[in-house]
């Protein structure tokens, strides 16, 4: 279930129709998923503004949490303040493959092209799944890429979060969005999760141990636990600000009890799909944005969680979210 | 009261004999405080590492959560890795005499030197104070430097937290600490913090709203509100380790409901008391430092709150948190 | 003389009428000149963008080159990408009062703020000057600032370079423009210096070392030997380009023969006088801007240089460059 | 011919026996070469640091210059500090499959691993080689990796360098070295570049411009002008003294002529080869070693355009600099 089928709403401000990134319009969401029942569980996510299309430059930033990760193409964001192609998301060993898919792709729609700024998240899958086998095959990347669509996106466990697991138990991805007025400009911003990182998890200020709600469980952390962050606006705001945002997403994680912890690469990504005609919005109006963006990067990660179901690979079980239990315990 | 009287433990660790950053042998605080019972309410407040008069160069890093300040000595921390001066904390217009009157007193003691980089952080106290007046004197510095000690150090309405406001509340100075050992080495973490930042005060994963809990309080936030944020360690640390601490203390303020908005100045910075010929504590160890730190602010935060009490300047009023009820009412 | 008079011509792009940072529409620039023939060889340079008292806000950037250094202001102008004060510039242990002396000035002028990010450099003049006797007042600093104006502004021995000296000779202040047409827009770039740092003087790639130029000479090098940049241009650029450029005025040292070396506090502080209604130039666009930017920045080392004369203080001589020699000897 | 051969000796400090980046011990050198006289120039360059195969962390730290590049593994050196892979070098269109080739290699040697960082740099070689065609493999990668040797490496038309150009000439790969001695200890440091950036070649500070020197040349330049920079060095640093002396080795750029302009991808990595246990080399002795990493970069970037010849591919042709004509027009 998602968070608000039980009853979970974080915040005051509206959510958008889909409660999803594709929300923001023009953002498409695509999955593989390679589950073989046994020690495969893993997959690739294709974000895909289709505003990218028309300039092949929309404004966007990176924000390294903790940067114990492999992200490609952050050096050419930070410099020049713009996002090239699509967004992919995949297990960690296979995420320089994901990433020269993704040029595949970009060089075929622009053919004419020499150079390309790729960008490929990913977070360690391999608690779960065989990683060390480099499952992932251009035709899965461009699978996600061609497949993206608008529609609420699938979560839990697909695509890049098919074997990724969160605060004890089964994640994978989430998403979730916010609907907002600034200075008169109707404004939506939507967040997608790879949810894959340690801590406690806490819901709503109330803490939900692993090794409480699901005995037997916990027990060891998975390697390379990490977190990538999308978040998606048509907000009209630059590269400077939009890091703003995206730093507001890694705050966001300590409000499900990410611990922050050595192993962890913690990155969001934040992009703009506004016209570049538009007047930028005033720093000194983006507090409401932020807690747009942090409302949402946390509802995604529940929603991550809640979604989820209990997987089994390379030995080990990651557990879903017993949520009944909470519905029951919760006040 | 602190937060440990109204039962409010923060995490699994042990604290330090004194629950504060004084817990760092060698660590020293000292506030000067300015309240005339009008519209003055500033001060203040001195860390002072006494490692520091042997070799004037102890390990530390700087980060920036929101830039939004004007800490003084940021960028030459960043360069070379080392605290050369005690730092001190202000009301926002007062910075630069408190960094000129830190030179004072850093001259003094080394009657040689022709370059010293002080440190120097404020928050804005205006919304209770006439900061305007900019009543920070060389006196009130040298003051609370030279009578920097061990010890319980003041909390709450003292030094430049005299005239704080976070969450809704008066707050001001708080700190805590932490104690663990890791790889066999006995390791003690503090924090200390000049709270005025905005949000919705969070007490363990509770809300506790101002707006509900006094009414007819609230209202009009402070402007260039802010948390400035001092952590201390024995632990052997380079910068780039310290600095990754420091960014753990930034994520602590979400646990307590801060906002992070646009116009909040929030930094902390780290140094090390280690001799400078101990091993260092490799990486993969230092998950169980950053729940320490985290947790050791989050309490800080909270003891910043309590230890308040309701002040009123300027026509504004930063009542104390009727923590008689947050008693009451928690489970 | 300037360094044109010696038919010194740095790059091909024509210079502003007055070959100065002036030539910026709007931009001044005022001295005051501390100098009692004895011990005292110290000032301050303010540049003061007229176009900053509309909004109080210009778009701007620092980049710290080797951040040994004392540079008040940088962390808010990272984080909001705004120049919120004219710039001062001074010697190392009177920055902190020039900052404060600053913010008088701002406070008088904007009577209902509470929160001002004063900008403030330094370079060490103490070799030359007693620099722990702080001789900077308040009032040194609001002369410089009031009396700033158009016109060429002085160069060599004044304000804030009366007691610098750079690559073994006596520099002081320079400055340069230059100006190219973008995209159909003229635009001007200027860039004035406080020169300051080590290495071999270097004149459009000839050395001329003042070991040799001036026998007795050379010697000691003088503590915190550093440089601070101000780039001032009326192209439309945000701060992120407006960072790109200043990162180019500290690549531009090397071209004069500095050694970067540890302790020089190198600093560049680029800002844009355009109105914020303008189109910002594209960063395809900018290349050459980067070399404007570079050539003046040369140019203006230079001219700090040859327009510098032998001074004494402090038991230290700093030797005019000999550009007579210098003269004769180039092919 | 190597720089040297022309009689062109950059800076005071000897080199080491190779005057070659495998001066520094342990440090190997790999080429693979692809070549097929037509539209092909492309190829890998493998550098190899024998001391990673024991920890598989070497203190390291990446600078970027002008971020307009795709390197592969930026983000975990900036947090961690350390390099987990040799460094692959190669054309800007195979980047990722060259980080996929290292992938496979260091799995290999680490059978037990699941997460690694590995490190590749790219420029664009698509000025004369069919970028598009994404020609690199596996094998080509791993032979460079396997291949790699002490002793001279190749240096021109080889490896990553086969297709570059730079400062208007057919460029490639180059290395140089420096010796010294600080506090004592015996240093090497080496430099490996791959050099494809614009401006106007300059030698010793005299202007080569390719326009004059080789007519109908010059004409337009290449897209995706770059650099990579690679320095080693025996000295006991840690990744923060390592960053600083990245930030000279793009700061070397300037010396043969670099224009730093939009489109150039300009990154430096420095990794340290010595012993953990050995104590850090102070800050405040680094200057020479400053001074022996531009000097060496200066002198690869030499050798990578001397020993370059004349190379046509896609329509295009890279000349070869002229050097007899520059050894007779010298002084």
């Amino acid at each position: 279930v998602r968070a608000r089928e039980l009853g979970v709403v974080v915040g005051g401000l509206p959510t958008g129709p889909l409660n999803a990134i594709t929300d923001v319009e023009g953002v498409l969401v695509g999955h593989t998923t390679l589950d073989d029942g046994a020690d495969l569980h893993t997959g690739v996510t294709a974000i895909v503004p289709e505003q990218l299309f028309a300039t092949w430059r929309l404004p966007a930033a990176v924000e390294v949490g903790n940067g114990y990760g492999k992200l490609v193409g952050s050096t050419q964001i930070d410099e020049l303040g713009v996002l090239e192609s699509p967004i992919v998301l995949t297990g960690t060993l296979s995420v320089y493959r994901a990433a020269d898919a993704l040029l595949s792709y970009v060089m075929r729609l622009r053919p004419d092209g020499l150079s390309f700024n790729c960008v490929a998240g990913e977070t360690n899958d391999g608690f779960l799944s065989d990683i060390r086998r480099r499952p992932i095959t251009e035709r899965h990347v461009l699978d996600a890429l061609e497949g993206a669509a608008s529609g609420l996106p699938g979560e839990g466990c697909v695509g890049a979060g098919t074997g990724t697991t969160a605060l004890g138990f089964k994640a994978g991805i989430g998403t979730s969005s916010r609907r907002l007025v600034i200075e008169g400009v109707p404004v939506t911003a939507g967040a997608l999760v790879q949810a894959n990182f340690g801590g406690v998890l806490t819901v709503q200020g109330v803490p939900m141990p692993a090794a409480e709600l699901v005995p037997g469980a916990g027990g060891a952390e998975p390697p390379g636990n990490s977190c990538m962050i999308v978040i998606a606006t048509d907000a009209p705001l630059d590269a400077r600000r939009l890091g703003r945002l995206a730093r507001r997403a890694i705050f966001a994680m300590g409000r499900v009890g990410a611990s922050y912890s050595n192993g962890s690469g913690d990155y969001a990504i934040a992009f703009s799909t506004a016209p570049a005609s538009s007047p930028l919005l005033p720093d000194e109006t983006l507090s409401p944005l932020f807690t747009a963006v942090m409302d949402a990067v946390e509802e995604a990660l529940l929603n991550s969680l809640f979604k989820a179901t209990t997987t089994t690979g390379q030995g080990h079980t990651g557990h879903a979210v017993p949520y009944d239990r909470l519905l029951r315990e919760r006040p």
